[in-house]
């Protein structure tokens, strides 16, 4: 007699780009070495706890649930809880993901106090770390839900009330110790609720000045206790707010500059929120790569035609081979991983969606992966680029203005001595056409 | 026999709320004192040069010039230019503005070299200033077209070529010399093409870095130059560029700090660049008001539902208001000032749509600037608000977090103690009720 | 002792501008006159059911409910349902507006099985019909809920599976039985779940065929027993669909047309459903009505820079100003209304918020009202209007094509015979000036 | 000496998805077999004149044009007109097209009347007959420009100046002959200028009377003179007006239904519009295929994060292969084809990117026929889809419901005995994995 929960799934296996069968990768394998390092590294896949295993169960703003899972049967609380941490580490070793990720409420029940809350956190958490153990699969990050609860409905950190201010403390305290103690890799902050709904009746700059004072309490902390998760910040520009305050990536160096705070942080990016910003998927993974600021990413997509959140598995190869490329770009992602911040569909209501879900994704980024690793191996995109910026590094005078040691008389100078500039392409039909015979070909 | 080029316009008087007369101010009174200063001193109104007498003569992207102005006649080249000036100041003087605007390209026609454009920029700039001691306009601020010339179109200060670099050096050198001359109160910089149209063929943080070099040469310069005018960035998040880097205040501020530039600059804001951004309209204007940063206002509006900068005379209370509240709130815009980057509709083709054009939003800004007293004056938004984060100043415990001597531990401490938060309302209906009745009553 | 469930708040009373009372009409005086009928009639308000005494306490995608009403209490069931019909006709009473509105499931709990929700319906709306009777209180109109219930996650009209289509059919025979007893005025069908999530696992038209299928049984129905409600259509562009098929008023009059239905719906329109659909919020109402197919509004309001539906309470003039004015030229609404299908944020928990949040929009519309009688009666806006179009009435070429009279050939005469036309200016800007006159002034 | 154009591009040849010549076809052969008709038969390529050989030399609403191609030397007026047939022809046929597109005044300048602009296009047209007849290129479609000219600043077809409607009649007539004798195919209608600016200064029912009105003539005159080609509207939401009329596919249907024209008309689909429009891209052409309604696409691409139509070539090959299936479904476009209503972006200036441009496009079309061919040999997502709505063709009550012979009751009936419906799963996540695998694999 079986004890599983996905009794109809065995251990996803690579089967290769040919296989019919949904429920196999064709092309995530795990220990391929791609440029030096196995995929598994390169990719460091997450799953979330939140979409996968408690969810609204397909709620929407205009409907009630669509799904109740068989395995949770007429459980309650702390059951519940527990039954829950063995469905997801099934669920995690079964599609051979090497991490997770959890809010502190998706785990465990909130009490009727802080002490009980705390204490059903601490026996929930406890059992994770022997499943963690019996199962090898790792802690990714883990983070505190400032914006479920009503007593955030004005914001956490950002509360006009000084009260509520000190429970968020008191959530994010609680999660370092437990983060810490499952040896999570990074800590997110993502704050939907710090921000407004209406300029009336907010003081943005006070409201920002008190998340600052709690993030330097946090860091003071971490260091005081030996904490050694990665702090990531994870901007969004809205919803549920009207405008959050972590908008997006320079957004949010923005904070981190104004109050003293870059060196302690780095940002973990969500495609999805930077379309909603306005600005590409890929953007905001790539300024923040480029100021050495990329932490980690959570690897879903949105629509760009949609003006909410829609955390849709990623199955668009451009985007995934665009994200890879930076990644390989830098080295890898550190600490951070690619993180399933997605859910299913709300019509997709049989438990072996998960999986489609999954592997889809997965084989997406693996195949972007490939993709992007090819391109770079014959650096015919990169050699263009260089050449693009070609005068920067011949003409002397570019180095000197590099260096700083330049004045604008010397580049007055030069302009008047060298006349008009010559009109040069910017062949973006042709990188356009190269890239594409990279992802298509 | 009239030399005018608005023959049928004398100077707009005030004739009051009552006053049907479309070429007269039913609100704006320059000399009447709102909250000890006059309403001019508030509002520091000016004319923007390129709308009003260059522009494309109402093209589109669809559209040939609509209107060309019979001022105009068969002039070219310098005749035209010094031309334009009379009818500006014509202009000026017979709507009442104290300031106007302007870039290089604008006044002064483009010679075979750099040296032939500076000596036509010499000589249209002296009849300026010849026109501003005559009639006591002055300039609020110029700056250098860096967008509109081919040269420019993979960028000027971002430029993958160096050789373009260095000549927007040139340009930006010349804009000095002159806005000195000219005792410009501030200098504008707007990066329309510093950005890119594909990621592709893209270096950001290069493009960046040599942007910031620029900025520290100009600083540099001015320095040694005794250089007093304010420098201005001012934000916009695409178009023409797809991304422009400074894509809204705060993006454009942690690009200040990243580069150690904050001391140098301040921004200038146009709403209709912020509702791009996907920020409400007096978003922006706020966020860099509350930090210290916001040194003048375009003074347009836009349309939420269209994607393309509009530059819409201002007609909208709501938001005229809204905007007043912060320069009031702040005590003026110091060396800044409101101006007025719009232009009529292409089919509004008549001369006098101009003066509409402007009486229309003098006057919402100056009704705006009314209401906004009154609401000062009273206090009430002001003491909701205050009301509202009480909790921070009463308890002694908000002062020793904003002072950055608490610890997370003591948060916690006060949070088990206080039990849960009550749920207190954020009452934005009646912050809205409230406004309503000054806005409208 | 009190038996109100609004204890603190006695009937609103009209109090004129000047009043600082918070629950006092500044502008609704429901029996002036204006052109001719008192202002309660021109208005028609009525309060919606779901969001005010049912909704979801406030919760969002990201959060839980952040109220729940006292006078709930630990009521469950029918009790429930029952306590919440007195609560509702205590403030359709003290608020003073003379219609409402509701969806099947928002007035009775779901039993069992069909029969016992029709049980339960007809025993709570019983209930009502006393309360109408007693208040004199009407119902505007009564909708069925096809989108909250997880059987309709794939559409109910147009679902896959014939027997959830069928399921719907139920449900909307029962509303039309109930809607006739409650002698409700119109009977509204809004789609919410009719579209499709993505275009791979959906075929469009057979689709469409289906709804328009049930829409033809339901008129048939109506026919054979003697049903007077107007029926309406409510056009939404999508959430919670990605894509609905009543996208905005001309993509449903398109399916009207198509399937022959158009003799026997008119529009719901909803200002905010308008500019989701990326029109300006009072396009559709006046496209609607000027097409003879505008039957009643939901005079809600959203914010253009938000992607999703916000159901705000009015607070705009301009945009109140402007559909009162479309209102006064169609005569009046008939049979419709201004139903208010707006919710309290959820930040604002307490229960006098739903009073100001009424009051404040009631008085936005009453204002709007008096500003667009006013417009008419001088009617300085429409005789500008008028002059505008006036050669087609002037040349007698003009009536002949727009009777169909006219050839190509006689239209290419009279453009050769007349040369080029004079360039005429579309005064925008003049015109906005004259409407600021109005609203501001 | 050579007497070309393209002096260094040579026939464009189909070289295998090997090739890295980028002046040679990876996936177009045109005369392969695909499903039966050789490739060029499904695709039935077309050049757009204007973007091509026209357009505004990159010039956009910031910039000046960009590039002036070599081969206009100092030509005006008609040896300009003249030479840039040349050079089209040689492009035409180097590329391998077999179908161009054009405006009356992309090809011809206009004279000081109508008749001399007449007589311009007369001469210029002949020369183009003669090139079609000596090349074998063919017209998939003209038509008029009524929108760049300052005379239809206010409207073309919907002018509230009759003497510019007349103007539009005269151009209308005379593109229908002249495509008449090009053997144009096809004849477009698209109205830029069709729609407002502003809702206070224009009345929308009576303007599209006058549309109406002009396309009755339009069809009469066309029966009266034997006119061949097919009428298609062109929907667009805005830009350059604020709204169009002709907003997007279904707003379209609503006017031919309104107006009584439907039968005389079909759709040319530009998806990038159809995004502008807040669909997906290959929205509307789904819905207008299905309808009954597709006769051509303009088959370029936008950038749904841009405001405005960007006009890009179309390089995702996700969207080709779905625009190809709808094609593949509806048996091919009949008169219609792909006409690359696209342009090089302004900075890539180099005539070869005109090549590159137009190759890549070609492509990632032709690569999306093979992908959509094999997948309808397969059949493998079709009969998923079959599969889904199989209830209505298993149950006698669905034909019933589907022929219109049901009732209500019948269907309450239905419902009652067969209860609660099951949840059946929409399974989007297992398409998109399917549909990946076809076209990624």
């Amino acid at each position: 007699m079986s004890d599983e929960y996905f009794p109809t799934v065995t251990k996803i296996e690579f089967k290769g780009p040919k296989s019919k069968d949904p429920l196999s990768f064709k092309h995530y394998n795990p220990d391929e070495i791609i440029l030096g390092k196995p995929m598994r590294e390169w990719l460091r896949f997450s799953v979330c706890f939140w979409h996968t295993f408690v969810g609204g169960g397909g709620a929407d703003p205009f409907g009630s649930p669509t799904y109740i899972r068989d395995w949770e049967g007429d459980l309650q609380g702390m059951d519940l809880a527990l039954r829950r941490i063995d469905v997801a580490f099934e669920f995690f070793t079964k599609l051979g993901v090497d991490y997770y990720c959890f809010h502190d409420v998706d785990v465990a029940p909130e009490g009727a106090n802080i002490d009980e809350s705390f204490a059903n956190l601490d026996a929930v958490t406890d059992y994770m770390l022997e499943k963690q153990k019996e199962t090898g699969v790792k802690l990714l990050w883990s983070t505190q839900n400032l914006f479920s609860n009503p007593r955030y409905m004005n914001g956490g950190m950002t509360n006009p009330d000084l009260q509520v201010f000190c429970y968020a403390a008191a959530q994010i305290q609680k999660i370092m110790d437990i983060n810490h103690k499952l040896q999570g890799e990074n800590h997110v902050f993502w704050g939907g609720r710090e921000g407004y709904q209406s300029l009336l009746n907010t003081k943005i700059k006070l409201e920002c000045d008190h998340m600052a004072a709690m993030y330097k309490m946090v860091v003071d902390y971490g260091k005081r206790k030996g904490y050694t998760a990665q702090f990531l910040l994870e901007p969004k520009p809205r919803e549920p707010s009207k405008h959050q305050y972590d908008y997006d990536a320079q957004t949010t160096i923005a904070f981190l500059h104004e109050y003293g705070l870059k060196d302690y942080f780095k940002l973990n990016i969500e495609p999805n929120h930077t379309t909603l910003a306005g600005h590409e998927a890929v953007h905001d993974i790539v300024v923040a790569s480029e100021y050495g600021m990329l932490g980690s990413i959570d690897s879903n997509t949105g629509d760009t035609l949609l003006g909410w959140d829609t955390d849709n598995f990623p199955m668009d190869l451009a985007q995934t081979t665009a994200i890879m490329a930076v990644v390989l770009e830098q080295g890898g992602l550190g600490t951070g991983g690619l993180n399933f911040d997605c859910k299913v569909r709300r019509e997709s209501v049989d438990p072996v969606d998960l999986f489609i879900g999954h592997i889809g994704a997965m084989d997406t980024y693996a195949l972007g992966l490939r993709k992007a690793a090819k391109m770079k191996e014959d650096g015919v995109l990169k050699s263009m680029l260089t050449e693009r910026y070609l005068s920067w590094s011949t003409d002397p005078l570019g180095a000197k203005i590099e260096k700083a040691e330049a004045t604008l008389e010397e580049c007055v100078e030069y302009a008047k001595s060298h006349g008009e500039p010559n009109k040069i392409s910017g062949k973006q039909e042709l990188f356009e056409m190269i890239r594409n015979g990279y992802i298509y070909g």
